[in-house]
């Protein structure tokens, strides 16, 4: 899943990287930091691993207040 | 763009969330975390554009040792 600051949310990482790749000679703006986890569940069908990851989301991996998430699932066997 | 550790790579922080998620319960394995960075970049096409995220990323974003990376763009006003 993809964890990102919400937009309005100060974001100094992005900033620094931004300012960083400006001061390299690149023209970029609006960088903005955030995480990527990869990660296998055990589910019986892709509905319960939604849901599964969507409770990880909320207790561990995302703050809720400053954060947004996307889920993205892939089938394995 | 996505910026994750190669794999053989050792990843303490997916190992710290893959123990914490066991802990609260969840059956899951192998996590790993990586970064994702999304930014604006002036270019006058896609091929250009990724060509400047390419060498952002070479030069400041990852660390080609350890991490590979995925580019992904979205065309803009």
């Amino acid at each position: 899943m993809l964890v990102r600051p919400k937009p309005g949310i100060l974001d100094p990482q992005g900033q620094a990287v931004e300012a960083s790749l400006r001061q390299l000679g690149f023209s970029v703006g609006d960088a903005r930091i955030g995480r990527v986890v990869d990660l296998d569940v055990d589910a019986t069908d892709a509905k319960q691993a939604r849901e599964a990851v969507e409770r990880m989301c909320q207790q561990l991996l995302a703050n809720p207040l400053i954060e947004s998430y996307e889920i993205a699932l892939k089938a394995d066997a």
